[in-house]
């Protein structure tokens, strides 16, 4: 079992030292419960793996992984950068506490405002286009902004194509080989280009795929260092760090991961003869994922054609194994540990067919009133969530040595309608 | 071309009497604008040709599909009745002013205190299982209680299995054959079942697997007559009335449609000597779907291997593209009717790969700066909608003769923050 929790001397799932059951009860359910020290240790140990390879290596956490403010509070504390992909993250982050030069805004078809409002905050500023690029050399204020590309890789066939974000078909980036002309452009247009950054998938467990995004991402910088003649300040590899969300799956082993890339980083520094930039990677998952916790009650226990486990949650709650079949571990809270005895599909209380979390699980006993804990749900989780079903969002509590606080009220039904506005003459 | 749209005499799209260009101009973007009368209209031609066959007939609009308050109120005009699936769609209808027996509550996996919410509520209460009903009959108040069952169809090979939400993988209602079984319960417990509802998949362009509902259902509401004395006050088929989304898809022949469905209806009745109970039907996309535009803004065209157009709206706008692979139609504002000269991806804002609107699509010419409507974003569009990306929900207005009216304002950045708490220890 390498996903990441704790049982206490009850018998029940621990979560930062308090109880789930006594969580459930008296924050009610469903709840997302936050480990604020798996958190902390989560950054602290990817920081160091790297940063003990590379004294100068900056953490951008990817916010839209989890975007609450008190996580952001937390790697604020920690000394990690931002990467935001809206003026939404941009303003979370400003107002969690971060220093703009601590944000890096990545953002993929931005209107010419959000363009206004990244450069008014003064936070980095990374394009994704050669459009972005002519649009913001026409806002007062521009000239001079230090800046950064998105190169989209360009990977072959034989290249770990599966888990690549960049390639033929993405809509992210510029192309590796106009990368010396749009970087020349930029100077041209009086933007001192400082940074380069690219992304490949997520959910990686060990080095390969990202070594290719380090190799192609530090090609695409040494043509530019010498054909456009840029000094660049940082190198951005993105994220794309992965957890193990089955029991089965392996742990990222980080410290050899971050050796290896490391190694890899410093070979083509050298091979291009780039100075010392900072480099920086962008983990979202890997820092939240695990640290965060759906608890979902059982309300109902039904024997149709298939047996049915039905929760308190839905789709609306967790999109993810509705939306991309992904796998979440789901535990009864009080015997996280019990062998499976039967199998049966978890459903969630969302009227579609597709509202399931697991389809044909090994579960152990599982009877009506039973809180079960779905995994590793710290990670575009309540980020993605919706009232879908006229479903107020649920609550979220953050827990740090035993103690819970709440972080996010739950919704009330009045929240559903609070925007809304009843035209007069449908009142009449 | 089958899609419902107009053109005024500018050439623009014209939505209730209104220039789509001038929406986006006033209201900004992305924006759904609902055309009210293309609300009512769809409503009454429903309504029409199924009441002119079976007078006795009554429509309970899916709520799900918009639960917007001015929709609902519009419904509440018309004389629809409401197919809730939650408490907060019982509130919303409530607040709406629906009467409480115009509401029917579908619930699943449905909570002790959310039964206790509809039980209160004097809604028509449909069971998903022998769960809810040994849970409601424990509630004060609940003896007595009008209700109904709704049963999965277990639908066999060659039956257009897939497009039925019943059937063995199905976490939907009580399977067929324990039917009489379950609602001899229900009277033993003192309830009184007087309706039976069941509800195939969605998207229905002709009769033929509707029939095929109403088939299998009035074949368990026969036995459950006959051999457990339940006298039927209502038959509810359940929704699934379908609408075309790409041009070349068929329009529904509704009036045809209904014939053929209250015919077999009417067979049935005389077959199992079932008094004429009201019939009804459940549609949501039908009446809402092509009632609403969302209209968004291209701010990036990209050559990159391949040609994006990028636009100010995402998945987090309208999940449908991304999460189920639906065509959406798409017109360029200006020139509706315009003939495509080249193929290319329509790109949302969100920082995932899959964030794409269409994918190698024909469309005109689309500079910078062109409005897009999206077409079909009426049904399963707003109430899926979510702040993902930390992008604040967007604005409605609802169009009528021309003039529009705010009914959802813009959300800002300060509601992505509205709920949340950050604990002491954060702030010092």
């Amino acid at each position: 079992m390498n996903l990441h929790f704790k049982t206490n001397e009850r018998g029940n799932l621990d979560i930062g030292g308090a109880d789930a059951l006594e969580l459930a009860k008296e924050y009610g359910t469903p709840l997302y419960v936050i480990d604020e020290m798996r958190v902390r240790d989560n950054y602290q140990r990817v920081h160091q793996a790297f940063s003990q390879e590379y004294a100068d290596f900056q953490i951008f956490y990817a916010a839209k992984a989890n975007t609450n403010l008190a996580v952001m509070k937390i790697l604020e504390q920690e000394g990690s950068g931002i990467d935001a992909v809206s003026p939404g993250e941009i303003y979370t982050a400003l107002l969690a506490g971060f220093d703009p030069d601590r944000i890096l805004f990545t953002g993929n078809n931005v209107t010419t405002p959000e363009l206004k409002y990244a450069l008014d905050a003064g936070v980095r500023m990374n394009l994704d286009s050669v459009s972005m690029l002519e649009r913001l050399v026409k806002l007062p204020g521009a000239e001079g902004t230090k800046i950064s590309f998105r190169v989209n890789p360009m990977v072959g066939a034989g290249h770990h194509d599966h888990c690549i974000t960049g390639g033929k078909l993405s809509k992210f980036g510029i192309m590796e080989h106009e990368a010396v002309e749009i970087y020349q452009k930029a100077q041209d247009l009086g933007f001192q280009p400082v940074g380069i950054h690219t992304h490949i998938g997520s959910g990686i467990l060990d080095p390969e795929p990202f070594k290719l995004a380090v190799e192609v991402l530090m090609d695409v910088a040494g043509r530019v260092h010498q054909d456009a003649g840029v000094k660049f300040e940082f190198i951005d590899f993105g994220g794309g760090l992965g957890i193990p969300y089955t029991p089965e799956e392996p742990v990222l082993d980080i410290e050899q991961f971050a050796r290896e890339i490391v190694a890899l980083y410093r070979t083509k520094l050298q091979e291009y003869g780039i100075d010392n930039p900072t480099m920086c990677i962008e983990p979202g998952r890997y820092i939240v994922g695990d640290a965060s916790y759906l608890l979902t009650r059982v309300n109902t226990v039904k024997q149709s054609y298939r047996k049915f486990v039905g929760v308190d949650a839905g789709f609306n709650t967790l999109l993810r194994p509705t939306m991309y079949g992904s796998y979440h571990h789901i535990m009864v809270a009080d015997k996280p540990e019990a062998t499976p005895t039967q199998n049966i599909d978890v459903a969630g209380n969302v009227c579609e067919s597709g509202d399931l979390f697991a389809r044909d699980r090994p579960v152990p006993e599982i009877k009506e009133g039973d809180v079960l804990s779905i995994m590793n749900a710290g990670a575009y989780a309540f980020s993605m969530a919706s009232q879908y079903n006229s479903r107020p969002l649920p609550a979220e509590v953050i827990v740090m040595n035993g103690e819970a606080d709440v972080i996010r009220e739950k919704e009330t039904y009045a929240d559903l309608l609070s925007k809304q506005n009843v035209p007069l003459r449908f009142l009449k």
